[in-house]
């Protein structure tokens, strides 16, 4: 199976993250030096750019440009959140041919993981030539196959950073704290928050993560107990709990096209948990709610070192298997050495394998329903790096 | 006027910073050098430590320890919001007349400065030599005769890195995005969300500060005009703009003993304008909110280096001026140099005059209702440092 000669386009898709243009940049570097490709286009906007012809020409950027882009958060190429039709995968694949592009590479999550299985089955049917790849990128750390996805270790350092802080805030004027993080179905990104633990009475006292059912009865007896352990109480609590109907506490009307609600860019959540406390817990209790909210994805300076580097190889792989022999098609999966010193390999996968479908957390990783396992964190230290110290005073008793 | 011979007492109170701790180890390994002074005592939680006789020995703290509380974010001695009875300062004062405490150092706002001001009327009532001194600290940089406040640089970094990249996830995703910073009397945090700005048309598009009256009206006019331009908006809005009423926009009914609303550690304000801009300019909009809360004052690991080094250099300058023979009593003020490159000294200045009353930003710092003139950017800075680096591609068509 030789690889085509032809054109390369790139887009980027879905929520950003902070190492999302290192991958980019990995892309363009390789696909710059690969042979059976000739120019390397950007579409503005993901897909919507491929089918409004906004492409740009990645291979005229200096290299000086294209290294900065790689330190910079958030989509360089622009994002967006489009499930094309099929309509509309057509027009997708015509202009693939009116600018000879072979190969595709599309970053971002399950969802555009789905868009290039869509595109691919219709380029398959209609004989066109193109190698489809997507490459991994989610702060969810949700798409199958992957140990963890590049994009999650910087944003759980964000959260890891924000929860050390916020337990050193409520420590110093103590009192029931809730921190809503992201995460729709899987809840690494708010387990990561265990992280800022150092002593025994840190803070998160209190984990909840979509991937077990969430009453208020429970969560206010879980407050309770810990503020009369504790005189305080910090909480991180995923975006996406729900209950036993499936339900999320507060719903939005508003959906993307690939059927998501909008739950991020509120605070209703938090608004809604400090409310009920206060309500059945008492009046007078100092009660406060922060959703951290899009600064988890696209805060500059605070990113794990690991992350941006497997995110640049990341690009680097899939333009590697692109050009190869044995792929027309699929995806880069991170995977980790089971035992021994930290160390990942990048393998090709199916598109259909982290299309569409999420992944939560293993059972075993949580703990009760209100805790994470040890063995979380062992998994989720190296991807994180070392977070910046912070000490207590011994608090010496006068003579 | 000799200074008296006898023990020290530190207290942190009110709203942590990231630099706090700066001072607190300033004041400590200032005092411990101190001639006149014998032991350093620490209060826990402030005036209520003292009310309680929580008292800490800081001076058998090593070295390593000092220097690492110095590094950590929020009151290590941790804080209260509380404004003592004339009982409690009668209170107080029998307990620095027990444990011989000649230097009570209280670092904190303008109600900390209060607190000081007004136990140091009643020392002085009953004769008892004790020299009172308030060391400058707030976030929201609001107290008077300082030319700003340990505490502002770092927090106004963190806000200035938040919007940046908030800038560059609203430029991937277009949208309407309202960004609510901390602030009740004064917009000098939520004007330093402009720092962000590096090409024409970043954000924040709309600056919102208390200095000025806000109209809804105005405000979506505003929002819909930017909007039209750049196909995207970004607004940073404190959270205490008020109308023509004083009134704030979301009122809680909480208030501390300084008589403070409570306005932080909740997602109410940005959640009810993003709620009137899809009312009024289209239910379709892609809206969001980020309140950013508790972070701005507690984020390890964001740290502006000068605020950095003047909250240490205040704590010391605190401790001199107590030891010297000059004043009893009083304030650290930070003045900077009228002309030349960036330089900072260390005044006295009056208990009163730092006491209770806020500073608002000066009206040449503001350029009408919805933004903030250039010199503002020249006075700011300084303070915060040179910021992460963020680049965009150059867009080159194809040929």
């Amino acid at each position: 199976m030789k690889p085509p000669h032809g054109n390369a386009l790139i887009g980027q898709s879905g929520g950003p993250t902070c190492v999302i243009n290192q991958s980019l940049v990995g892309i363009v570097e390789a696909a710059l030096a690969a042979k059976p490709i000739g120019k390397v286009y950007g579409a503005l906007h993901g897909i919507k750019g491929v089918l409004e012809g906004r492409l740009v020409d990645l291979g005229k950027e200096s290299k000086a440009t294209l290294e900065a882009v790689a330190r910079t958060p958030c989509a360089a190429l622009r994002s967006v959140r489009k499930k094309p039709t099929r309509e509309e995968c057509e027009q997708a694949l015509a202009a693939f041919k009116k600018h000879d592009v072979r190969y595709f590479f599309y970053i971002g999550g399950n969802d555009s993981a789905e868009t290039a299985h869509v595109l691919n089955e219709l380029a398959v049917a209609q004989g066109y030539d193109v190698r489809l790849f997507h490459v991994p990128k989610t702060i969810d750390n949700d798409l199958r196959v992957n140990d963890h996805c590049p994009g999650y270790g910087s944003a759980a350092r964000f959260v890891a950073q924000a929860v050390m802080g916020d337990n050193l805030d409520n420590r110093s004027l103590p009192g029931i704290k809730i921190d809503v993080v992201m995460g729709r179905h899987a809840g690494w990104l708010t387990a990561a928050s265990t992280l800022a633990r150092i002593h025994p009475d840190d803070g998160p006292h209190l984990v909840y993560v979509p991937e077990r059912v969430f009453t208020l009865e429970r969560f206010l007896a879980d407050v309770e107990r810990v503020y009369r352990q504790h005189g305080r109480c910090l909480v991180a609590a995923s975006e996406g709990i729900h209950g036993a109907d499936g339900k999320t506490l507060v719903e939005s009307k508003e959906k993307d096209s690939h059927g998501n609600v909008q739950l991020s860019g509120s605070g209703a959540l938090g608004d809604l948990l400090a409310e009920e406390i206060k309500k059945n817990l008492g009046a007078k209790l100092r009660v406060r709610a922060d959703t951290f909210g899009y600064l988890q994805r696209s805060f500059p300076g605070v990113v794990s070192p690991v992350d941006a580097k497997e995110a640049r190889a990341v690009g680097r792989a899939a333009v590697r298997l692109a050009t190869g022999t044995q792929h027309a098609h699929g995806s880069v999966a991170i995977l980790r050495a089971p035992e021994g010193p930290y160390k990942v390999t990048f393998a090709h996968t199916e598109l259909r394998n982290v299309a569409r479908e999420t992944r939560p957390m293993e059972p075993e990783l949580l703990k009760g329903d209100s805790d994470v396992d040890a063995r979380f964190l062992d998994y989720v230290r190296p991807l994180v790096g070392e977070l910046p110290p912070v000490a207590r005073l011994s608090d010496f008793p006068l003579a």
